[in-house]
């Protein structure tokens, strides 16, 4: 895999830009038109580049895990599994490193070493989704499963409320409708004939629900301005910095949850082919998540994964024999208008 | 009831327009703006009268039926309650016509009397809804009552193109969005667990719903052509002569259908307090739709109808102890995002 650094348009911002909360908007269709329009055009085929990628890797990280579950309980240790998906999106952060290296040599912002300012804010996001990883045994005591797939759309509404508020980005009053619409419509979409059931979770249900959701919200976004803090800091030495915090963290998981099964079992106990497959999967989704926070935004990572979501039941019909609901077609609907919309919206700030 | 006119802003239109296929966009937020600001005051505050009155007579109206059907069944002949409908209208027409007759005199514009011309085009729509209710009996072998509800909100984006191919009115693009977004909310809000049956209704069955919702459509936005052709003519002429024939086509319904229990039961077999608030209820949600036509469009009549829907869902919470579903909440959110969208769009186009 090769990835492109945008060098000349972030030069200045990265001068004037160093403290996160003061930060104004930066990115494409915000930021006024750059002069160099080749950058502009290599800017929009990277961000679609990866953007694509994140929904093609998300819709069969999905189709994957009906694989399995259809081929078997999951007789292996979650942990070491994702302690493995954080190494190896480490390895290969660093494979494209030396490669770069090789080439353009080292410079000051693809050099490995970094300063204690620079790395201290690292850990934050990992420790944020360790904490929602470990408020997630706790919820399943209020609401059942499906409901939870279904609760779990309030991501959506936090993410856009954090963007706005630790980013500081503006979204046009088109877009704030598109992005209420892709949630009403991805959880359309979700629904089945026992959903109703998620109207009667208790208060503690839904405050854990919405903390959650903050949280979640909460490491995207806090993802995105770490990544953008220093626009032209090469994307592989950032990642491999995050990397290094989740396979630290997820040690730690290891240890509490798990140590005496790989104790016993062994480390890779109960790994089959389709584990490798999804541990290779959910690496290179993590990267492409990355990547979309460095060229796009949380936005566009949103929609990418809802659009993913959609494809995997279509896909699923063809695979797994699925049968589409109404419900399905009508919140496929509301979210294509929401993408529509998403993008006029887009369109009406930049001519604005 | 009064009903008041706007004559100024219209004449010079009046006598431009005589042609129904070349006439060009007419209404508020289309046309430039006009000299009088009173004028135009009035003109909204009149639309928007009209339009609550027609949300709030729709929503009653869904409620009648539910408390009509929970106090027993229909035991009396539908037809001769449409008749009385028609007829209820028309004498409610002349009532207001006679009033204005004794204050501003006989005008060219309020005399009840009539060219062969103006009035030939009046039976067309009630003709349209008889073969449309015809076709209604058929469509039962294909569909159930509950398929035949969702079905029902094809209407919605028939009357949308109609209204765009006959109307030669434009919608912007985010309207049209949201006139998609109105479909889909609408018929989410009223799925229920049975549903997905819809899906496998066969091809006949989609046809004849297609040409239902087609017929439905360009009766309604046949019947703006007719008010509007003439705007200056006083609307309780048009309805006395549009209801007049919707008296006749009754009439005929009740011989075809009805004669043996109209001849041994009577005329008013089976009627009880509830029937005569339904007809009171339909013959004043009739003129409402009218006065919409008039002073709006069948844009606006669509959406009063569609959030109707929703009012009644809620208003039978606390009347008949009802269960909002999930998916209500999720197709009144998107039902909502669209009349917002709706507002948007047309802001847009008035400032473009």
């Amino acid at each position: 895999m090769e990835y492109r650094r945008i060098k000349d348009q972030d030069k200045n911002e990265a001068a004037v830009i160093d403290d996160l909360e003061s930060r104004p908007a930066v990115m494409d269709g915000i930021l006024p038109k750059s002069d160099g329009k080749i950058g502009d055009k290599s800017k929009w085929k990277l961000k679609t580049v990866v953007t694509l990628a994140l929904t093609f890797l998300t819709s069969s990280q999905a189709i994957l895990i009906v694989w399995s579950k259809r081929a078997g309980k999951y007789d292996y240790s979650v942990t070491t599994a994702n302690f493995l998906v954080e190494a190896l999106k480490c390895a290969l952060s660093l494979a494209a490193l030396t490669r770069l290296w090789r080439t353009d040599g080292v410079t000051e912002d693809n050099r490995l070493s970094t300063t204690f300012d620079e790395v201290s804010v690292y850990p934050i996001p990992a420790a944020l989704y360790l904490v929602k990883n470990l408020l997630q045994y706790y919820i399943f005591a209020y609401v059942d499963a499906p409901g939870y797939q279904i609760l779990k759309n309030l991501n959506i509404i936090s993410t856009g409320i954090l963007y706005r508020i630790i980013l500081k980005r503006k979204l046009s009053e088109i877009q704030w409708a598109a992005f209420i619409l892709l949630c009403a419509g991805c959880t359309t979409a979700q629904l089945n004939p026992s959903s109703d059931h998620v109207l009667q979770t208790p208060f503690q249900g839904w405050i854990m629900a919405i903390v959650m959701a903050l949280l979640s919200g909460f490491a995207g976004v806090y993802t995105e301005a770490i990544i953008k803090k220093r626009p032209s800091r090469n994307i592989n030495v950032q990642n491999f910095w995050l990397y290094v915090f989740g396979m630290a963290f997820n040690a730690v998981a290891i240890l509490v949850q798990d140590f005496d099964a790989v104790m016993n079992k062994g480390f890779f106990h109960g790994y089959s082919l389709i584990t490798v497959l999804m541990i290779v999967n959910h690496a290179l989704s993590g990267i492409a998540v990355s990547m979309v926070m460095k060229y796009a935004d949380n936005i566009v990572k949103v929609y990418s994964t809802s659009v993913a979501m959609l494809l995997t039941a279509v896909v699923s019909v063809f695979l797994f024999n699925f049968h589409l609901s109404l419900a399905f077609f009508l919140g496929s609907t509301v979210v294509s208008v929401s993408v529509y919309m998403h993008s006029i919206g887009k369109l009406q700030r930049t001519l604005a």
